[in-house]
């Protein structure tokens, strides 16, 4: 389900037209001669779900347009990229994770084992690259590059940091401003540049998608806490399975009373989501609601929003902005 | 240890330092500000081997240019991508191997577990892609994307292929054509085309490359079988380990007696190169033996390498072409 509708009137016909667009370019960048291959990337084509990154791509372009509606090749190839990036760190993330479920279907790591797992995220970087060397400036290609290495680092940031109950609050911004922010970021700003090469909106549009990406993960993060399989359709409570502190947690062991911050340590590090024994998810979070960490996190995710929405609200009045406008809401209102 | 020396005279000096140079380059573009991704990029440049592919791009650009003598920053930066791209596969090769031991050193997969190998390998990939987006023009990046894209499909194929016991010898190479010898092919080629956007020996110096390639794979499968951890320098039998079909396993199924095949499969099947039961690498060597199976791979090899020397006998005479022909040579004399 895409995380909102592509809006009302003429830009919501074109964008859904757009969308359509690149889900066939996505297809064909990956067709394989091989049928082992086109059956893996098949079942990948499943998992898509929000279209975050290419509408946060296409309605940057049409937002930072001088006449708020073209649209280039150029958008229609990074968008592609951009989700193709995106499936890849899914898939990898799959194997990081050893998530059994993800959007309703097995995942490939469950079904074919993780190394085909990892070969098939390789792929799906390795055409992602590939499609955006088409573009005839080696720029754009340059630029997902140093977004993709930045992603990178968030996750390595994060894997050093497993089981890493003293983790701050600025080191967890700094995991997922890396792991997820930089490339929605980056996908406002290659939006704007390929609209108009020295957009004077390319920065604020750049830190808006910042805003809305870091909102999005502290959102992710909560769902994996407090969602339900049903509505989220991926595996939950893998983050504490695997040691990954994140915002409600830091802030629940930064508040918790002192004497009961052992009684905290046992539970959460005893914390057994799939359900055999161990700390319910259930009395987690009543743990976590115990301090207000739950609502912390929400507001944490609701500041941002409100800041993301002041960066667009300086643009000129259009229909692009006023779908940046309910793209950003909708990141902290989703249930899945 | 590199595959052959660089040379004598002139051209060893020059390669010398050009492989110097390209460490260097190596090393910078990895550079992180996080100090928990340059531990890891640390333990990975101790695997820096045989420096194969930088080689093929820098003597197939000297072979290539007009006067055997020019190589261009283009040149090294793309002997730098390739390096960092086969590192990558190796890294994420290692995950899929479950090996142990990699160039005397423990591999990243043992030693931070297989999530940090994943994201490691994705580092360099990132990089890789990164640092040839750097150059003024998109057709190296294309032609490289193209070549992973083949080595990503060759890794699935043989995925595919798994415990396939009916593998047969078309499909074994299709497997090491795509996942193996289109990188280095690509090598020669981008070399040469370095050198000379025209160059009448690009199509050549790919063949020759792709033969080189091929013939390293099928050395690089027996050593897995033949060969022994002191001189080869990583874990041995994982082949047969993980169900992968190799030439000369190929050629004793294909050729044994009918009526002693099913205890070959047996023995196989049952090949336990790990010392704790099951078929002793000796066992399944002697197995091999009594078909001249060994033999008959070694020998594809050879012929592999034949051709490959015919193909650089055509150019001019250079001490690059006569440092080509010791490199193919070398492939095949090779005990690590």
């Amino acid at each position: 389900m895409l995380l909102v509708a592509p809006g009302n009137g003429e830009i919501g016909e074109r964008l859904a037209e757009e969308l359509a667009d690149i889900e066939g370019r996505f297809a064909a960048e990956l067709m394989s001669d091989l049928p082992c291959v086109n059956e893996l990337v098949g079942h990948v084509e499943r998992y898509r779900g929000k279209m975050l990154r290419p509408m946060l791509v296409l309605v940057s372009g049409l937002a930072a347009s001088p006449t708020g509606r073209e649209l280039t090749d150029g958008h229609r190839v990074v968008a592609t990229v951009a989700e193709m990036v995106h499936m890849a760190t899914l898939v990898h993330d799959d194997v990081l994770d050893d998530a059994l479920v993800r959007r309703r279907g097995e995942t490939v790591n469950n079904l074919r084992g993780n190394e085909t797992a990892v070969m098939l995220g390789d792929y799906l970087i390795s055409h992602a690259y590939h499609l955006c060397s088409s573009l005839p400036s080696p720029v754009p290609a340059r630029i997902i590059a140093d977004a993709t290495n930045t992603v990178c680092e968030g996750e390595l940031l994060q894997l050093a940091n497993r089981e890493n109950w003293a983790l701050d609050e600025p080191t967890y911004f700094e995991i997922i401003r890396r792991k997820t922010a930089s490339l929605c970021g980056t996908c406002c700003r290659l939006g704007a540049i390929m609209s108009d090469n020295g957009s004077p909106h390319a920065d604020a549009l750049y830190s808006y998608g910042e805003k809305v990406g870091t909102a999005f993960q502290i959102v992710d993060d909560m769902l994996d806490l407090t969602g339900t399989l049903d509505t989220v359709g991926k595996t939950l409570g893998r983050d504490l399975d695997k040691g990954k502190l994140t915002l409600p947690l830091i802030h629940h062991l930064r508040t918790v009373q002192p004497a009961r911050r052992a009684r905290s340590l046992a539970m959460l590090g005893d914390a057994d989501t799939t359900g055999g024994g161990g700390s319910s998810p259930r009395e987690v979070v009543e743990l976590l609601n115990s301090t207000g960490s739950i609502a912390y996190a929400d507001q944490a995710a609701h500041t941002l929003i409100t800041d993301a929405r002041r960066l667009v609200q300086a643009l000129a009045p259009s229909s692009a902005r006023e779908l940046l406008l309910e793209m950003a809401d909708a990141v902290v209102t989703r249930k899945f």
